[in-house]
């Protein structure tokens, strides 16, 4: 553990697979502008989607503990899998051990905020086939409110479309093959009348505009960053964590387990600021179950 | 002048000196997606920041009766230098002639949403040192509102970071240095405690995120796009020439004076939609007041 200091001070940490995340780092950094923030991107491991549950686990405590070892007063998952696979072992560990940290995941904020939001009880929701089929968002939203509707529709290359455009630029996201592909996902949601629709893929706010043409412009568009952003807010005033500095720009800093150039490239076109450091760390392959067997077993 | 057809069916017409008016047909197509529009870029005459006022005018009107021939229903001027130079005269002739369009400009909708919007009654204006010195938006505000204090911050390095990045890449364009520029014309904005910004250039909206992290994210931003669609709905359903498809999308299309390649690389990240149809139209370097005598003088 490092030295104690002003824990309200310490950096809030958001964690991702890869670069789909920094969507929620960019929502993070527009709401709370005083905060600091380090974000890992867990690139060599990436993707996610085919891992087992026990290795995401392994994974979701190895960087948790990383993270927590950097003085970070709060965790954020900003990855559905993740999430979806490890959120409660995760906060119940980091709540039981010294390191005390308070996890916050995706999903349930954007449940709570789509049922907030929707007037005629009919939500829809866009992520990929891995996360529409693990039933997290249906949970969570019967949770909220067992008498609302959730349309979820798979989009299997949309993510893909996102991440790597055809032709590589950046400038060439905006593709007809793009526009056809979110035309063709929002149709059932158009046809089903959602009034609100989850964004269940941290990537998927980079075609907003576009998703809320073909939506139209009166249904609510529910991303990951923005219900998040309200949450940590309220999980740092409740414990007394928020930064102390009332004006000004906190800090934000990158950790990356790939290559970092490729982090770099790819990266600034999701966060929309600047990527300045990024500094590579070494997670080995190994769960943390294994590498810390002082942690207690649930 | 085109055969008659309904008038309803015909394109909404946006035009400016370059790439800068997409990020306000970016707006119109999300906040009006049943509408066809046709976008004109002068992109061969760019910019107009040193042109004459009765060059300007003569610009205008030229452009006005190419698009008012394709059968434009509604003429938006979506810059800035050409509201500030020629609405009055392009709306007079518009209404005058034969043409019977409508003209609606930049300005007056952003000032109108911004002194709606302002609980202290200060409200700041990021834009470039012409349109300051123009005193437009500060007539335009006095004019809804003479107790709104009107906070102008010229900013003369913004809109041609944003267009032409360092290193010409558009994943490039989020630089440390874009965002020291950002930060240090917002500061006076910051100082004076201005709760509402206009951003008084097209170009700005690309760095919306960024503005609003360095404002405060209390801080109402008032984009031209967002405001201007306001006012194009209402024009067009008081004058009942709303499109009369009521659900699905409408087409867009692209002219553009100057080299169709450049414009189609350089718009695709203004618009943030796929720009496909991209047509060159001539327009002589002559005033359309010369070429159409036939037009009454004021």
């Amino acid at each position: 553990m490092p030295a104690a200091s002003d824990p309200r001070d310490r950096p809030i940490a958001v964690f991702d697979s890869g670069v789909g995340g920094l969507t929620v780092l960019h929502e993070l950094l527009v709401h709370l502008p005083q905060e600091d923030f380090v974000y890992l991107g867990d690139t060599a491991r990436f993707p996610y989607g085919q891992r087992s549950t026990a290795e995401l686990e392994g994974f979701a405590l190895q960087i948790a503990e990383e993270l927590a070892h950097r003085r970070a007063k709060l965790l954020v998952v900003a990855c559905n899998t993740m999430t979806a696979a490890a959120l409660p072992a995760l906060q119940r560990r980091m709540l039981e051990t010294t390191l005390g940290v308070d996890v916050i995941g995706v999903v349930r904020p954007e449940a709570l905020h789509a049922v907030a939001a929707t007037r005629n009880g009919r939500i829809g929701l866009l992520a990929t086939p891995a996360t529409v089929a693990s039933g997290a968002y249906a949970d969570a939203v019967a949770a909220v409110d067992s008498h609302v509707d959730l349309v979820a529709v798979p989009c299997p290359d949309l993510a893909p479309l996102i991440q790597d455009p055809p032709g590589g630029a950046a400038g060439e996201l905006f593709t007809p093959r793009l526009q056809d592909a979110v035309r063709a996902y929002t149709a059932p949601l158009v046809e089903a009348r959602a009034d609100t629709v989850i964004l269940g893929c941290t990537h998927y706010p980079l075609v907003r505009p576009m998703l809320q043409r073909m939506l139209g412009r009166d249904v609510t568009i529910v991303t990951s960053g923005a219900a998040l952003a309200r949450q940590v807010e309220h999980a740092l005033g409740s414990r007394d964590l928020a930064a102390r500095r009332s004006t000004g720009e906190g800090t934000y800093s990158f950790l990356c387990t790939g290559d970092v150039e490729a982090f770099r490239a790819l990266g600034t076109r999701f966060l929309q600021m600047p990527l300045t450091e990024v500094e590579h760390v070494a997670l080995g392959p190994t769960t943390t179950t294994e590498v810390h067997p002082a942690w207690p077993r649930p």
